[in-house]
């Protein structure tokens, strides 16, 4: 933490460099404020599925309105599962909010959490969220955009059906209310213990509020939705006490006659079940604010009431919102930039903003946290994190913490080594989530995160035990399909779904673990993973030029459709795009493929086919918005295909394709993500690829040479050195790249080292009009 | 504990006297064998609701068959919930067994418990109890009493479905299962998460399971039941690796379907849901013994594996057994008798078992333990107990232990405390429930076991705290109609349900709270309690000498019904019974209702009367079997009216209707309890009376006399002292007491003092067989 106070304290942008000792200034506030360049609503129309809320950088609390208004209920009542567009609880194009809940996933695929959602309201108490049984309003208020601020770390709103003024802001681990009151005397603030984001039948297992004293409360809520078995705990605290308060519940739960003898709705300090809404009442003078101080803790309610202590022992809202906005300017003051356009720059910022928003820390402030075995652990030496959303962000976004938060990626492994130790299955995380492994989408890419910080020299996690943990995992037999896969040397289709994805990524993932038993030089292991790594050929039909689903006896599989995504060997793909995938081979994989002219032709070919709508509509993943002929933006698999034809003798396509997606796939606009953000690779993406190089194969100290969007960047590493980026003669219409020089010296080939970028110094492109 | 051993050792009973120094010979384990004594099937019948499996005293475990059969699921296979008669899971009755589960409580007048239910069966794996979806044999088995042994902390049974022999034992947290199998490919041991004692649709919460490697699992199970919200742990191994598991669930509980995808029933180390049923394969030999040791905790299933560790470290089930039984021989050997009868000796002894099963402790090995506020707390300096079923047994079961357990009295009056702290409404326990307040039940007579430890000097709890924890629970307003009690100075009819007996027995509780006050010379609150132990005499009405519920403008409810025990503001009695409830202030009480003749006179009649079945069959606690008259033995609230006679100047009426009651209320038969016994209060009544005294107002230093039993009794006390108490010219025809001297003193009057009485030495009962 004292190098990243030196580094924003010596990142007054270009205008103000100085030479003052770094250790002297640490303490130094940054003058410069990078959140105004962030603005948190890009993305939040649509598919991008982020929230406008308050959070603290990579915080266990995400406090973030929620719109869930018209795909909440269904018309008869029943609750809607069409709720894939609330992934973060929020749709720009709503003019409701149900209230405000602590705990959102920005910008992932599938959706969970909206934990204690909180609404103030005045007037008659109405505790059903949409629709009373009578048929009355619900407590959801009217809003507009025009009074409603978002940026980091705070947010605010007004809430028009009850001239509320709402403002939120967050430590990591609570969140901080603000509502300014008129003058009543049926002030309310509800804690809706029922609502989740994606909400069904039975997905609250429990839930719990106890009343300690007239302003304190504590409790837990227990989930089975995406986790399996997710348990939040809570201590709260209100800056007034409430002259009475009450709960509803609305299952139909019999509870035993004795409890039930003894049970009122009002003023009974303990309160369970599986949907209970509580609300608390006050008299309020005009103007009258009313805060509440909302912790969470995955260990107990006195874990959670420890983490309000900690973090947040008074009630000054703005000091709060101050020390985040701090927190915030710190990690974006990483990299300054100089750009095109001034939007150029918000879109930039904001996507550093979204890098930074998961994985998020998960324990409490004296390290304890809730394991996979659900007992307690206490994280030892390292900050425990979980939302590892691998699939998605082994790509861009773990490389890049590599550059960005070296210190944080190496406890992420040691989270993941934890979370491994903890596993039943013996397996690092496919997709860990509040202690819980919710096995989400395939391969084991825990390993690539693992092998890329090994190359690159980051970390001082256990080396051996990494590799231990990798190889452990990729033998794992059991799941999905490994055991065939070791047999047969690909996943055969008649045996697993997804054959042929399964088949290219255990390929790569078995690559990256040979690369570890590289760096800790156990020859056996890597002779074993390099064999296993080559698996990916056993798919490949040369008759067709394609990858293809083969089956157990050894034939690939008929009637075979290379542009289905459905039932193809293939997940959120098709044979066409998911089918390039062989990031650790890229030369035998052209070559095999036909060679690097054939395979520029089939990039070009997939850059400008049109493809039909049928093969659209099927995944909710896929959209128009995020698709450039059959290149599927939006979605991960294809991220690093721009960047191929650098090993077909024509970057020069690269750098066009790659200024032309990061211009037409993000801007500074509440529409201004293609596609689900994924737990930030979305914008990592952008970050890389607007930096003019991009991680293509993550487990190589290399980064393959694109076209840089921004004019400078200046980043501050995190060991101390300076690394300036210059696209000299930058224009938008300057898309090609004549020439490279880091530090004086001109850069051979399409590609550069981490070690040498980590040196600092200065990396100069020469941008050109014409290739 | 070394006191405990030094009494055992001195014990040889009459024929082996030793003046040997008690210090020098306490690790010595007694001679003398008590456990055959022991019958734990008595009251395995019919109402008694008394368990027969294996258990340590006051153990945390009580792994006990279930034969909960008949009435597990109505015949269209759901679940029927008229399973009154199964609260210990057992009924003589059965004939088939459907498994061996970990908790049970012991005589108690509701259900719940019957944690993890483990089957060994063979053959085609059945994982249904009943019936199959098919209509073949569940997993049940036929057994005979003939083939079943039950004795303190070993139970012994013959699965003849499989031709598998079952034997249990337990140490205080950890259940040892030993299995012997025929030969067979096909042995399985079931592991039934769902079943539970009065089990109903959604009362399992949740419920998981982890395969740690090929013979450990752990898991917890929550439940909403009696207990609201009630999670046990566990940590189990099994002697022999399984060579195959697998689960079946039953609940119609949609997974997200990215969960689903990975997920499968056979060899998947991770099982969880709602109902969950799973198995574990073996091959076996003929006379193989598969083990299995099963630990239980409230914290974690790390908790629970500590407790494994630290009770059963070995694979030795004749030495846990060996080592349960001496526990079991310490606790009965505190008391040696010499009776009238041999069978007499067994109801005795049986009686002496039962009254040490609970409360049970309820912390770890480390003294952790999950308190009310779902946090995890950790006993300072005493051993927490929970099951404190006190509207019972304050009576005569907590009295009994400051006699022979009071270092444990201590600890749960600690235990209490500790209750009260955690609770949300600042409240002794009403009915303490594994970290849960059940409130069955009325009065907060804990203030009773506190104050007659308190007159009695037993313990060293803080009794200022004590007395604070009891005032704040006697002004929690919103509790059972207290607020109006202290309003109207009775508990008005129209605002409360059962108010005559609430305002009676808050009148007694507050008392009781007058005599803490006193022993901490707070004379203040002596005061205040002392008026409102008044407070009976305001729902008596002297036209009809009845007490009878009032209204809140002060008239007589009308249509009062004295014999009714329904609607006339008693709860399990009516005004002959429940209305004689004044322990606090007798004298005063006979005088109210017309003096000692006219008093002695609803005496005779209320043990003579002939009540209509209209009154019977209203209340399940209440049967033929225990009833005498009018007077109920079967159930508590008139459990002193026996000794009242002694008030009326009839001594000798008390002395016929207690020996009566002994005899003809109790036997050595499975039917030998007249009604539940209540987590050991009905057994104390016997002890206590077999002794030849009772404690009919608990919060006085003093015991009505009676008419012991026994011939002769040894009392070896925790200070040291031994009390020898002889009946001389003692019969069964001679019931009636000549004389009394203790130590050679006559004893004046028809009570004695506790003091006297722990100094020790001979008290001797002169029988006849006239008055």
């Amino acid at each position: 933490m004292k190098h990243l106070l030196s580094f924003v304290a010596i990142s007054f942008l270009f205008a103000c460099k100085n030479d003052q000792d770094k250790n002297t200034i640490e303490d130094q506030v940054p003058i410069l404020d990078l959140t105004q360049f962030v603005n948190p609503m890009i993305g939040t129309s649509k598919m991008g599925h982020v929230f406008p809320g308050a959070t603290a950088p990579f915080g266990m609390v995400q406090l973030s309105p929620q719109t869930n208004f018209e795909t909440l209920h269904n018309s008869d009542g029943s609750y809607n599962t069409e709720t894939y567009a609330y992934c973060a609880g929020y749709q720009y194009r709503d003019s409701t909010i149900i209230g405000f809940s602590h705990t959102n996933f920005s910008g992932t695929g599938h959706s969970d959490l909206g934990d204690f959602l909180v609404m103030p309201t005045i007037g008659n108490l109405v505790l059903d969220p949409l629709q009373t049984p009578e048929g009355g309003k619900g407590f959801y208020s009217t809003f507009s955009h025009e009074k409603e601020i978002a940026s980091p770390g705070y947010y605010k709103v007004d809430l028009d059906s009850y001239g509320i003024t709402a403002e939120l802001t967050s430590s990591e681990r609570v969140g901080f209310h603000q509502y300014t009151f008129p003058s009543t005397e049926e002030a309310h603030i509800i804690l809706d213990m029922v609502y989740n984001v994606y909400h069904h039948e039975n997905k609250n297992v429990w839930t719990f509020i106890r009343v300690e004293n007239d302003s304190t409360i504590t409790g837990y809520r227990q989930t089975k939705g995406w986790a399996r078995d997710r348990k939040v705990f809570f201590a709260a605290i209100f800056s007034k006490p409430f002259k009475s308060y009450g709960h509803k519940k609305y299952d139909q739960i019999k509870y035993d006659g004795f409890y039930r003898r003894f049970h009122q709705e009002e003023n009974f300090p303990e309160m369970a079940g599986h949907d209970l809404r509580a609300y608390f009442n006050f008299d309020t003078q005009d103007g009258e604010q009313i805060k509440l101080k909302f912790a969470l803790s995955s260990v107990s309610s006195a874990g959670a009431m420890k983490n309000l202590d900690a973090e947040i022992p008074h009630w000054d809202f703005n000091k709060t919102r101050e020390e985040t906005k701090a927190k915030w300017n710190r990690e974006l003051s990483k990299i300054e930039i100089q750009t095109i356009t001034p939007e150029d720059k918000i879109t930039f910022y904001t996507a550093l903003y979204h890098t930074n928003l998961s994985p998020i820390i998960y324990e409490d402030v004296d390290g304890q946290y809730r394991g996979l075995d659900q007992n307690i652990h206490a994280s030892d030496g390292f900050t425990n994190y979980t939302i590892f959303s691998l699939w998605d962000t082994y790509r861009a976004l773990h490389p890049l913490y590599n550059i960005t938060q070296p210190q944080r990626n190496n406890d992420m492994i040691k989270s993941m080594l934890a979370h491994q130790e903890q596993s039943v299955h013996h397996m690092l995380p496919i997709w860990s989530h509040y202690a819980n492994e919710n096995w989400c989408m395939i391969g084991y890419h825990a390993t690539s995160v693992i092998a890329d910080a090994m190359v690159k020299n980051v970390g001082d996690f256990d080396k051996k035990q990494a590799l231990k943990a990798s190889v452990t995992t990729a033998n794992v037999d059991y799941f999905e399909g490994i055991g065939d896969y070791k047999t047969y040397q690909f996943v055969p289709d008649d045996k697993s779904h997804s054959s042929v994805s399964k088949t290219l990524e255990y390929a790569y993932n078995d690559w990256c673990i040979a690369q570890m038993a590289r760096v800790v030089s156990d020859q056996k292991t890597e002779k074993e993973f390099a064999a296993r790594s080559q698996y990916y050929k056993n798919v490949y039909d040369a008759s067709i030029g394609f990858m293809r689903p083969k089956l157990s006896n050894g034939e690939f599989k008929k009637d075979f459709d290379p542009m289905d995504t459905h039932g193809q060997g293939f997940i959120e793909g098709n044979a066409w795009n998911y089918g390039l995938y062989v990031p650790q081979d890229l030369d035998e994989m052209v070559r095999m493929m036909g060679g690097k002219e054939r395979f520029a032709q089939h990039l070009d070919s997939l850059f400008t086919m049109e493809i039909a709508d049928k093969y659209i509509e099927k995944h909710e993943d896929i959209t128009r918005d995020g698709i450039i002929g059959n290149y599927v933006h939006g979605n991960e698999p294809g991220h690093h295909i721009p960047y191929l034809y650098n090993w077909t003798g024509h970057p020069e396509k690269t750098q066009a394709r790659v200024r032309m997606i990061l211009d037409s796939m993000y801007d500074a606009t509440v529409e201004g993500l293609c596609g689900n953000d994924d737990a930030g690779q979305m914008s990592a993406w952008y970050i890389f690829s607007s930096l003019g190089f991009y991680p293509v194969t993550p487990g190589t100290p290399f980064y393959a040479l694109g076209s840089p969007k921004l004019e400078m960047a200046v980043l501050h590493l995190e060991n101390g050195n300076t690394l300036t980026i210059k696209a000299n003669n930058q224009s938008s219409d300057n898309v090609y790249v004549k020439k490279i020089s880091l530090n004086g010296t001109p850069v051979q080939g399409l590609s550069i080292s981490h070690h040498d970028l980590m040196r600092g110094g200065e990396l100069i492109f020469e941008m050109s009009s014409t290739p």
